[in-house]
This record gives C-alpha cells, sequence and structure tokens, in this order.
C-alpha cells in the first residue's frame, strides 16, 4: 500500500476510548476487506459468552466455577448480594490497612514502623504484583517491594538477606490460594526460620492472603498473625491483580488502588460495546485470530516502548499463554491451541533482537505500546533537557517506534499499536483489563475454557512423584555404594533408575548423601 | 519409548566437560538414530570455519572484519601480537582500576568513595552487564549496579532520582563503541544534566568505554573524564561480555573477571573438540537444527531452574536471533533464518506457561538449564532448614525440573539438559561460551553470517527519517491550527502525514504543541 493508502487505513480502523485516552490501530494488519465482516457472527457469539460470564453463569465448565474478574473493579455486576458486599468490604479493608500501616497504628516489635513489604507467592500471586510494583514503584513509594516467587533455596535467602538491616521492618505477605501449594508454602517455611534465627517473631510481621478455611489460613489464624485477606474460587490467579492479591502489595506500596479499578472499569465498559469496530479487545482478538490463523501459528511479541512497561509482557506471558494454551476444545475435540507471548521494551530490544524480528523467520506479529506523555507526571523545568536543538530523549522513543513499525510492515511484518496517554495506574488497570477480555473473547472464537489450567496439575504430580522416590530411595542408601539402577531395584521400581541418578547427583552435590564414581552411599 | 530405553538413551549421549562439573543431556530430543551421522559432514565444516575464525579469517565478511571474541579468554590465540598484548594489557588495566576505586585512590569530588555504578549502554552493552550483575550480584558486592539502557526520558529520570544521596558517590560508565548511537548518548546528556543540576561535576564521575577516535572517545577526553577503556572492533556487541564492556562493571561490582575468563576459556576448550559426541556447542547447534528444521519453526524456550539465571534467556535472545534472524544466507540467497528465544526461569513459569508448553501449540523445544548445588556458597547450618522432613526448598526445585520434563516428554514435547555444578562466575562465563560457539557453529550448518546485523542499521534510519520531518513539520507550524495532512504539504512530503500525525500527537501530550481537534498550531 501507498503512504495515502496506509494513512486512510489507520484513519479508518483507528478505535478510540476517548475516557482512557486510548486508541488501538490495526491498520499495519494485513487482514483483507472482508475479513472483520466474515468474523462478525463468531464475534457476536463472544459478546454473548462474554455477557454471560459476566452474568455469573458457570464459565468455567471443567472447574464448575464462576468466573468473576470483571465484578472486582464493579460490584453492581456480581450476581449475588453477598458477593458484592464481599467485594466492596474487601477494597474497604485493603485501605483501612495499608492506611493502619502507614499511620504507624500497626508496627513491628523490634522497629518504629513497617518500610518493607516482602511478598511470598507465585505464578498469579507474584506476576501482577510484580508487573504493578515496577511499573508504578518511584523513590518516594510508602514502602519497598520484594519478592520471593520460586523454591530456589539461593533465590529465597539472597532475597532475604538482601533485606539487610530492614528485616525488622518488613511486613510479609503469604499470598496462596490453597495454602499447598509448595513453592509459597516452602517460601514461607524458609522465611520463617530466617525471621526466628534473625531475633524476631515471625508471626508479628505476617499476612496471609488464602482462601477461607485453607491450610494457610489455618496457620494463620492459630499462630496470630497480623491479618488475614481472603481470595475467592471464583477468582482465578492469573486474574487476580485486581482482588487482595494485587490490591494489598499494591496499597501497602502507597498507589491508589481505587484508580487502578477504575481504569479497569473504564476498559470494561468500553470493552463491553457490542459494535466490534469500536471495541478494542474484540478487535485486538480478531488480530490475532487473523495473525495466528486462529491456531497459534504466530507469536505475541509485546513491545511497549516504555521502560516501566517492561515486565507486561510476562505478565501476558502468564495471561494469553495459560489462559489459551489447551488441549481441548469445549467439545472435547484435540486442538493445541494457544499463542506464545514474549518480548522486553523498546526501543532498547531493536538492539537485541529486532534483527531477526525484521530480516529473519517470519513466524510472529508485533503489539507496540507507546505512552504518548514522556513522563506520567511533569519534569521539573530543570530536568527537561533537549539532546539536540528542540529534540528531547522522548522524541527519539517516538522516532524508534515509528521507525521499527515502518521498517517491519515494509517487511511484511504485522503489528499492532496500542496508544495510551501515560502510563500511570489508571493506564495499568485499563491495559491489563483490555486483555483479559481480548483473551475471553479469542477463547469463544476458538472454543476453548480460558479459565482452567489442567497442565499445570500434571506438572505438579509429576514433580511429587519424584520427591516420593527420593523419599524410598534415600530409605535405601547404605554404606555400601549403590548404582542408580542398583536403588531402583531396591525400591521395586527398576523404572526409576534415571530420576534417581539425577536426585542422587543433586544431593551428592549439596553433600548430603556420599558419591563415589557412580555410585552412592550414606553420609 | 520406555523408561530403561530413554534411562539408556541418557546415558549414551550425555556430553560431559568434567573440568567444569558440566553435561549436556539430548537425551528427550526425538532425532532418530542415523541424525548425528547424516550431519557429521556438515558439522565438519562448521568445526573447520570456526578454526579459521579462531585464526583470524574476515569472518564477518559484509564488514569486512574478524571475529576475536573467543582470543578475549585466551590471548594467545590472536593473530597478532599487538592484539594479544592489548587484550593481556587491557584486563590488568580493568582490575588495576576497580582496586584503585575500591581502595579510594580514585574518589569522587564531594564523597569519600564511589559506592555505586551507573552504567549507560543498550544492547550488548547493557545486556551482559546486566546479566552478570544480577546473576552473581550479592548483599556485601562492593558496588552497587544500575543501568540506564534505553532512550526513554520517565525511565532515565526514574533511574537518576533512584541514586538519591548516592548520586554523589556513583561512578557512570558511558558505554559506546561509536559514541553516535542515540540511546547512550541520550542517557549520557541527560545523566551529565542531571549531576550538574545536583551541583556535581559530571567529568569526575564519568568513565568512557568506547572505540578508539571515536565521538564519546574524544568527548571524554576533551572533558577530562576520569577514564577511557577501548572497545575494539573485532569484537561484536553481542559478544562484548568477556571485552571491557562486561569487564569493567564486573570488576567494580567486585566480581573475579579472571575467574569468568578461566570459565570461558574451560568451555572454549570442550567446544573445540573435533569429535562432534564429545563436543557440547556442537551437540547443541545440532538439536537446535533437529528442532527447527534448520529453518527456525520452532522457538526455543530457555528455562533456568535458578533465579540467577533470570537474565539468561533475555542475554541469549540477543546472542541467538540478533547472530541468527539474517535474511540471506552467504551466498545471497533469501532464507529468513533465525530462531525465537524466550523463557524466564523454573519452577516460577511451570505457574505461568507451561500450560501451554504442555498441553497447547506444539511449536517450541525448551532448554532446561540445572544447577546441582542448591547454594553456590554453603548455607550457614542455620540457614539449612527442611521444609518436609528430610526434604529442602531446592529438592522440591530439582523434582520440579524432572515433573516438567518427564511432562513435556509425554507429550512429545522435546527438551535439552544443561546442568551445571553451581551457578557462581566460572560457570557463568561457561555457559556464555557455550552457546557463542554454538551460534557461531549452526550458522556455519544453515550457511549465514552470524556477525553482523544489517536490518538494526535499517531501524535507525527509519527512525533518523522520523526526526527529520519532525524538525521540517515543527518549523512550519504557526498560530493558525493545520492538520497533518496540511503540515505535509507544507513541507513538500504529503506521503509524511500519517508519521506528522504521531509526532503532533507526542508533541501535544507534552505540552509542545497546541492541539485542537485534529489540528496543530505553535505554543
Amino acid at each position: 500500500m501507498t503512504a495515502a493508502e496506509l494513512w486512510k487505513r489507520y484513519k479508518k480502523h483507528l478505535c478510540k476510548v476517548t475516557p482512557l485516552g486510548f486508541t488501538l490501530d490495526i491498520s499495519r494488519m494485513d487482514f483483507p476487506d472482508g475479513f472483520l465482516k466474515s468474523m462478525e457472527p463468531a464475534m457476536q457469539d463472544a459478546f454473548a459468552a462474554m455477557d454471560q460470564l459476566e452474568a455469573g453463569a458457570i464459565a468455567n465448565p471443567d472447574e464448575g466455577r464462576m468466573v468473576g474478574h470483571y465484578w472486582l473493579r464493579n460490584a453492581d455486576l456480581a450476581p449475588k448480594p453477598e458477593l458484592q458486599k464481599a467485594i466492596r468490604d474487601t477494597v474497604e479493608d485493603v485501605k483501612a490497612f495499608a492506611t493502619a500501616i502507614h499511620k504507624k497504628d500497626i508496627i513491628p516489635p523490634n522497629a518504629a514502623k513497617f518500610t518493607d513489604v516482602l511478598s511470598i507467592g507465585i505464578g498469579g500471586s507474584a506476576l501482577g504484583p510484580q508487573l504493578v510494583s515496577d511499573a508504578l514503584g518511584v523513590k518516594r513509594d510508602k514502602m519497598k517491594m520484594h519478592f520471593i516467587d520460586n523454591t530456589d533455596t539461593d533465590g529465597i535467602h539472597r532475597t532475604l538477606e538482601g533485606l539487610g538491616s530492614k528485616l525488622k521492618s518488613t511486613l510479609v505477605l503469604v499470598i496462596s490460594k490453597s495454602g499447598g501449594t509448595p513453592e509459597p508454602r516452602n517460601g514461607m517455611i524458609e522465611a520463617e526460620a530466617y525471621f526466628k534465627a534473625k531475633g524476631h517473631v515471625f508471626s508479628k510481621h505476617a499476612v496471609a492472603i488464602t482462601g477461607d478455611g485453607s491450610k494457610l489460613d489455618e496457620h494463620a489464624k492459630s499462630n496470630g498473625w497480623l491479618k488475614r485477606f481472603p481470595m475467592w474460587d471464583w477468582v482465578g490467579g492469573r486474574t487476580s491483580v485486581m482482588a487482595t492479591v494485587g490490591l494489598v502489595p499494591m496499597a501497602l506500596q502507597g498507589i491508589d488502588i481505587q484508580k487502578f479499578l477504575d481504569g479497569a472499569a473504564k476498559m470494561d465498559g468500553a470493552t463491553r460495546e457490542p459494535t466490534t469496530k469500536k471495541n478494542p479487545a474484540a478487535l485486538l482478538a480478531l488480530m490475532w485470530h487473523h495473525a495466528t490463523n486462529g491456531k497459534g501459528d504466530k507469536d505475541m511479541v509485546v513491545l511497549p516502548y516504555k521502560d516501566r512497561l517492561l515486565l507486561f509482557s510476562r505478565y501476558l506471558q502468564q495471561l494469553v499463554m495459560e489462559s489459551l494454551g489447551k488441549e481441548h476444545d469445549l467439545n472435547g475435540n484435540v486442538v493445541e491451541q494457544g499463542i506464545a507471548v514474549y518480548g522486553n521494551k523498546g526501543s532498547t530490544d531493536q538492539h537485541a533482537y529486532v534483527q531477526q524480528l525484521r530480516d529473519g523467520v517470519d513466524n510472529f506479529f508485533v503489539t507496540f505500546v507507546v505512552g504518548l506523555q514522556d513522563t506520567a507526571r511533569p519534569l521539573k523545568p530543570e530536568d527537561a533537557v533537549e539532546v539536540d536543538p528542540g529534540v528531547t530523549a522522548g522524541d527519539y522513543l517516538n522516532g524508534f517506534w515509528q521507525g521499527t513499525r515502518t521498517a517491519l510492515y515494509d517487511k511484511g511484518r504485522g503489528s499492532v499499536t496500542i496508544t495510551v496517554k501515560k502510563v500511570d495506574v489508571q493506564t495499568l488497570g485499563a491495559l491489563i483489563a483490555l486483555y483479559e477480555r481480548a483473551v475471553g473473547f479469542y477463547a469463544t472464537l476458538v472454543n476453548i475454557n480460558a479459565y482452567h489450567q489442567p497442565g499445570v496439575e500434571a506438572g505438579k504430580k509429576a514433580a511429587a512423584a519424584v520427591l516420593d522416590v527420593q523419599h524410598a530411595a534415600v530409605s535405601k542408601l547404605t554404606d555400601t555404594p549403590q548404582t542408580a539402577d542398583d536403588l531402583a531395584n531396591a525400591i521395586g521400581n527398576p523404572d526409576a533408575a534415571e530420576p534417581i541418578h539425577h536426585i542422587m547427583e543433586h544431593l551428592a552435590a549439596n553433600k548430603r548423601v556420599k558419591k563415589s564414581g557412580s555410585k552412592y552411599s550414606a553420609l
């Protein structure tokens, strides 16, 4: 297309959400003229399915659950008065708790106030808080965030040691719906031991965010933790950033949670629009469908031209891939769906892998995110620097985005561009809400359940089986050196020779069994 | 295959590098029996090409350059005595400079010593230092690292403001081979202005790492900066972590750069092995070839089960994608090569996107990285915690890796596993060297130049064109509101209407032009 045709196409398809200063540009995707019309019946089905979901249908049939994350920012939508009340009361409770911490109404035993927050959680209980903290954090935050998001001994200890003299003034959030997920449980046990070893009473630092009556809930209650916040079974982990999981750390950091919810609510309003061309989430889902042939044929590269959105792609990896990466469709057919997501930020990534995007294997489409204001708050005059006469660093950033968009288009690589006025708390809420809705629409377009994660359970079971083998094999260690095969036979499971090999190599490296050649014995 | 067959296959193909406590397991890739044999002639060609490269051939023909990153850890290899001397002298110079900073022989004007390092660079001048800093950093580091790696006004100011009271004791590294790359240049200009505004003399904090005689070199010389370190044209940006680019920040942080170089040198020794089955870089390249049909048909998912290697995949995105993502082969044919790389860490990612890897679209292979020792240095006894009787957090991590490897294999998803004794400075050097060599081998297998990046230049030119349009259009702004089309006509370039629209929207959001409807005027 000529420049004039592209400019016309840009204006024709531009989707605006005026209250949010938001636009979605799909002009650089190569969908043909009839595409939107051909998809319209399917899109209307997706709108209808979403209406039912929002009204409280069992939208997650495998787990027999409602899917209520949209209610979190508009409690009126929730299908029962008690849910509405729980949502409203909890938001107020989060605000009140954060205020009590900030005002020193709640203080640690060995310090004048809480200064830092250590969040222990994994998956949806980590990625949202990490995104929010990194995207919105500033030097003057009320509290500084730290994260344990794995069961890596070294990583856990590096984080704990990194707290240094702030340990005594650190508030610990343990986030786990069931309380049984090993990673946060192990992190909690390590943190408890560390606080104790340093002479601090863990329970006087600890807050539980968990399902009512879970193991963690019972543990927190019986140990007299500072506070317990609920996690509801109608909010999935990957959409929990607007529930207590995200709101508690956010409020503690000093971020206005109401503006976050309001940003999402405004985007929800725009993405309930039943006219496809006016609905940015519908258009986004349709672009994914077009780019990937509705089968994940291409990867989604997410390139925000803004440092604060560095973790957005990592957040979307979970939201998109865990929602859409499914073996079966809703009719039980094997479909192996999904869309792979990766990316960091522009223009930085232009100096990393955009070489391949421009010249190499043509297996992706790009989503640019552009923030028009160079800073969310105006710079002080003395900080507003020209790097060339009349040109700012931000002009270069804008130029690099435009240059890359054009360079990719010229090579037949498609892109969509999301433009926001500024990257602030309202915008972040809106962007998350946009993708939550787009994922829901897309799932209907390809007829899958976006709200379960059966493959995660399989991985957990496989890991538990490995630990069972470890227990059994370790019990058979003696002073006589034995091979992995010997130990596998000794436990009556010859098929376990290779897992036992890996287990013993791990134990030997940590000086918990003796190794000589390829044989192992008790210490 | 049965468990017994898999265990046999594991032992048959396991590739060990004993001096490094390193193994590569390719048993879970589904290459058939004859594959390695069928690739052997091509692999021998790759060995021969690598020998020539190491001997100083013009291995980057498009740019007429030698490719010398292997010499950096074994100066004897460099083809000229003056190069050998330059390499050795520079390593000593880096060590001496870091020592002088640590011993307070060099101090800032307004503080007793330098405590922090701000590194300004992008691409290869950022990703290596960021990986090293994150992978090896500990609380007791001699200096704390900070990075500016973009031309994002907000990101730059957040980093500068984040230095707080440490600004006066911050040493600034400006890293840019040409000195003309806009991102580090803009970062430098912003930092200079910020230091000045806070009453500090930038030159007394500043160190240049740049090509001899570059714009940056001249600027540093004429302004009396503390120090200038060389960047050589025979070291590409994405392989510069073992040149001054990586060594200077590393030494300042207090990390033993000699051990880093030694780790790489040991891996180089192992990957010069001409017997394919004993050469881990050759096997890795062959697995990439098998998995992707030598055409990038599948993505490379990198999953280290160790928090410290979180940024390894981001480092590899540049090393692999910028090296292999090429339009033309060495004969000028259009081939559109490359392999997409993404990943974060396990077991964390199991709670994010491993759902899709296991159940969803089958478009990837996985590289696991396992560290056998739970911590690089032994934990204090009081910190060694059992999370269940006889079970540590690290046992769970090992179990999750094994469980995921098995769960993926059971669904026909291939993986390779790299196992290292521990994640320390020597290992990190070795891992980087392994991938450098594998990338070089793979490039020969698919007949491309791994050492240039023509697409990056195209992006820069496109961006420069946008800034030219900005200058022209801004000069035509008057008190009379004009549309983007009006301005495009005014500058005699009607095709620039859309770029001008985006430029004006950006300027208007930053209150640098007046906007009314879709018309723009001067302030």
